[in-house]
């Protein structure tokens, strides 16, 4: 099955097993894609549920409903400062890859600046694209950006863990629960590092303190990296 | 002593405890850091060797010889197929930060495409001021690209894994040993993965393989989660 193309598709667009397919994506499938009719693809809703289609024209048929398999057993939410520049697009679609179920961008004291809405529209078709081409079965949620205190304040994981730098917490690896199937969220800060303030309000709120390792790591890489051990420890 | 900003600098720069300092490198701590004469900063020689020493304009003066402590206790190479386009821009500065000992860029069956010489030494700076910035105190060696059947001939590292994707081999985080000193090589493929007759040449040359994850990875992101859980296994 691996081998066949991937749609994302609203789950509104499934009636009586006929996908009614948009014109974007009739062009995406039939002229990018290069699927010709009769051929089959898989059609994932981004919510946990796949098929396994053929592809008509301006519809598709649904042979039957397909078990991907390919989610972590645990949810995980990243809780991510917003770095400058473009650099989130990337994070995105890493962390998209590896595994991550929730993405709330945040709005720290060294990184104040408010994203346009094109960004957050830009980010969630970054993530249904790397879920696609990563073969996952569900869509990551990317979140407005909010403040950071209203992200501490509103985490409802059951293990909050907090990322930070230049300190002598231990290791997230040496933390993360070793059987657990309640959401996991971490947070990590923007380049320059979280305030004091913030490691504090973080505390208060009920996250542990972890580190990333003994190097410095940009705030686009350290959330590839806390979610690459997040994966290994809990893969379906 | 993490403030301080850092500086690679060639062995034979150092004589006496006077670092002599090339003309671009007056102008990055002059100019670039915005270092007065008399400021401290950390000269690092790429090797393993820190030092604290004093800006003085067109030389500095060794105070003292540091030690760092951000290397993973083993030495750690990736050989990694060269993805088509600027990914590996990234997966070089990355994996340097995440704390990668070589980079051998190889050519195979699916990118032959030979990458001009200024390629490599792009980057072998970018190797270079990852290691500064992530406080690292070794500067990764990059090598020329090879052909992969030349890397996995010549692979002197005790610990040998190949990824594969779509197969079911043991979880690379499950088969890294649990206390070693010795090297480990990674070898990770390139978009649309190796090919068969790859992976029976890595057989044959004594890898194991090993998989990163029920999800495809594009090959900007397998190399970069691959060093995350060497790292996490192998910090210091």
């Amino acid at each position: 099955m691996a081998q066949l193309q991937r749609l994302a598709i609203a789950p509104s667009q499934l009636h009586n097993e006929q996908i009614m397919l948009a014109t974007e994506q009739q062009h995406y499938l039939g002229r990018v894609l290069r699927l010709r009719e009769g051929d089959r693809f898989i059609a994932m809703d981004g919510t946990g549920n796949s098929w396994l289609a053929v592809f008509l024209g301006n519809q598709a048929q649904v042979l039957e409903s397909i078990v991907v398999g390919s989610e972590l057993k645990v949810p995980v939410t990243l809780i991510l400062a917003l770095p400058k520049g473009n650099g989130f697009d990337e994070v995105v679609r890493c962390c998209t890859e590896i595994g991550v179920s929730c993405i709330v961008p945040v709005l720290s004291d060294r990184t104040l600046l408010q994203p346009s809405p094109q960004k957050l529209e830009r980010w969630r078709r970054i993530a249904k694209e790397a879920a696609e081409q990563s073969e996952r079965s569900i869509i990551p949620t990317i979140l407005e950006p909010i403040p950071l205190n209203q992200a501490l304040a509103t985490a409802t994981a059951k293990h909050l863990y907090f990322c930070v730098a230049r300190r002598h917490d231990p290791h997230l690896q040496t933390v993360l629960p070793l059987s657990t199937t309640a959401e996991i969220a971490i947070a990590i800060g923007p380049e320059g590092g979280w305030t004091t303030q913030e490691i504090e309000s973080a505390i208060a709120a009920g996250f542990q303190l972890v580190s990333l390792g003994n190097r410095v790591l940009r705030a686009v890489t350290a959330p590839i990296v806390a979610m690459s051990l997040v994966s290994a420890a809990f893969d379906g």
